[in-house]
């Protein structure tokens, strides 16, 4: 598996788990002239410790930014605090990870309220919507940088222009029959099975833009939202990710794949 | 084409369209015992004149219900009003038809906002999510009054105990290549892949009570909210629509199909 990222990209939800481990390897995985823009809620809290440590690691290399995905200010800010840093290469690559879960344990139908489904929507899909809407123009920069004269110049990747949401098999209306009952989860399915239509609607739209859009299932991994319980360590999810996303071309535009590349059904 | 449906109904949004149309009907396919709650958001207003005209010309068929779908004590005045009415039969049949599309008409991702993501969400999914359960006691009541002895007594319908919950083609993923540029509607897209998973949700979830749970896709019919140039009649798109959910059984619970009764991918 080999890991070809490059240029200026940006994770949310970086402060722990698959995001944390993401921002790691890119800083480890990449070139001089990437640069790692990592956000979360709290860059100064106590839960940013670690993010914090990586960064003083790689020296120049990642910029932490303030972002709460639902919270609309929030993300003008960060959008504005990215844009004045990150000059003409623009943002090759959004990987959409901040997400939430309420209730925080698998919960039956009478213990999942109004709250839980509203909140659960507004961080994992409406963030994700303002996100991309907010950074089309440094998306659709770095997209225009690469020539037509270029070999690449009619093709999509990661390396050129990408928003990559990660979402999760769980959300795969086909497959529901065999996961629901181990994980019920109502505000979470209907919140990432709703990412996966945003993602396709994104491809479509942003095709014209030379962006690349893929919605991508980490695997079910040992963090806290996945549990003591998950068979799979992030350092191995990333891994995969990361060279997964190394591959996309353009026919994986609005595609829904695993951390292993295979495809899953909607 | 027949339609053999029959107990108690409750049809949200019946004050105009779809909704009104499938109130219409019901009152006139049905034999006397037959009722039908027909809820909209001012049952008083001069937009559901038409729905009071059509409640008189069928005395004592029609139960006009308030409701809003997204207000939460609305939906619980609702169920209690409906609750005190309906006896020992309970309810046999909850069509959540009600639903919003924003920005009102097709629009770009530029002018579509956070407030017409989550506004739609609340209406489409969690207005339906709450139905449901606050619903369940008496779709179980109505469930159950069908005994093993009877030769339905292990087989869903309609007529026993279901939620048909109103989606439409443009929330299939898989099609919405095909569907994008014509109507781009990320608010209403998201919200109805969100309410696809909520059926296939709801339909394990209930599977275990005999409640059939069914989306289905009306046509592109020529409403307030479809537009004129729509192709389909709206008494078309019922009769067909009444016609499919009479023939639903345990094979249907948790499927997505048209009015013609054609099965539609996720």
């Amino acid at each position: 598996m080999s890991v070809t990222l490059e240029g200026n990209m940006l994770v949310t939800g970086s402060n722990r788990g698959i995001g944390l481990e993401l921002v790691k390897q890119l800083a480890e995985r990449t070139g001089a002239e990437a640069h790692i823009y990592a956000s979360c809620r709290e860059p100064e809290g106590t839960r940013a410790e670690a993010l914090r440590e990586l960064s003083t690691q790689h020296p120049g290399k990642i910029t932490i930014i303030k972002l709460d995905t639902s919270d609309e200010d929030s993300i003008c800010a960060a959008v504005r605090a990215v844009n004045e840093e990150i000059g003409a290469g623009g943002l090759n690559l959004l990987i959409n990870n901040a997400a939430i879960n309420k209730p925080a344990r698998p919960a039956p139908l009478s213990a999942t309220g109004k709250k839980d489904m509203m909140e659960v929507y507004e961080t994992n899909v409406v963030g994700p919507f303002l996100l991309a809407k907010m950074f089309l123009p440094l998306l659709q920069r770095a997209a225009e940088r690469f020539s037509p004269e270029d070999h690449e110049g009619d093709m999509m990747s990661c390396r050129r222009s990408a928003i990559i949401n990660i979402s999760t098999v769980i959300s795969s209306v086909k497959k529901c029959p065999e996961t629901f009952s181990m994980a019920p989860m109502y505000p979470y399915r209907t919140s990432k099975t709703a990412l996966n239509m945003l993602t396709r609607c994104q491809a479509e739209d942003f095709r014209k833009h030379n962006i690349l859009v893929t919605a991508i299932h980490p695997g079910w991994v040992c963090t806290d939202m996945g549990g003591e319980q998950a068979p799979l360590a992030a350092q191995d999810s990333v891994l995969g990710l990361l060279s997964v996303m190394s591959s996309l071309s353009n026919k994986d535009s609005g595609m829904f794949i695993d951390w292993q590349g295979n495809s899953i059904p909607w």
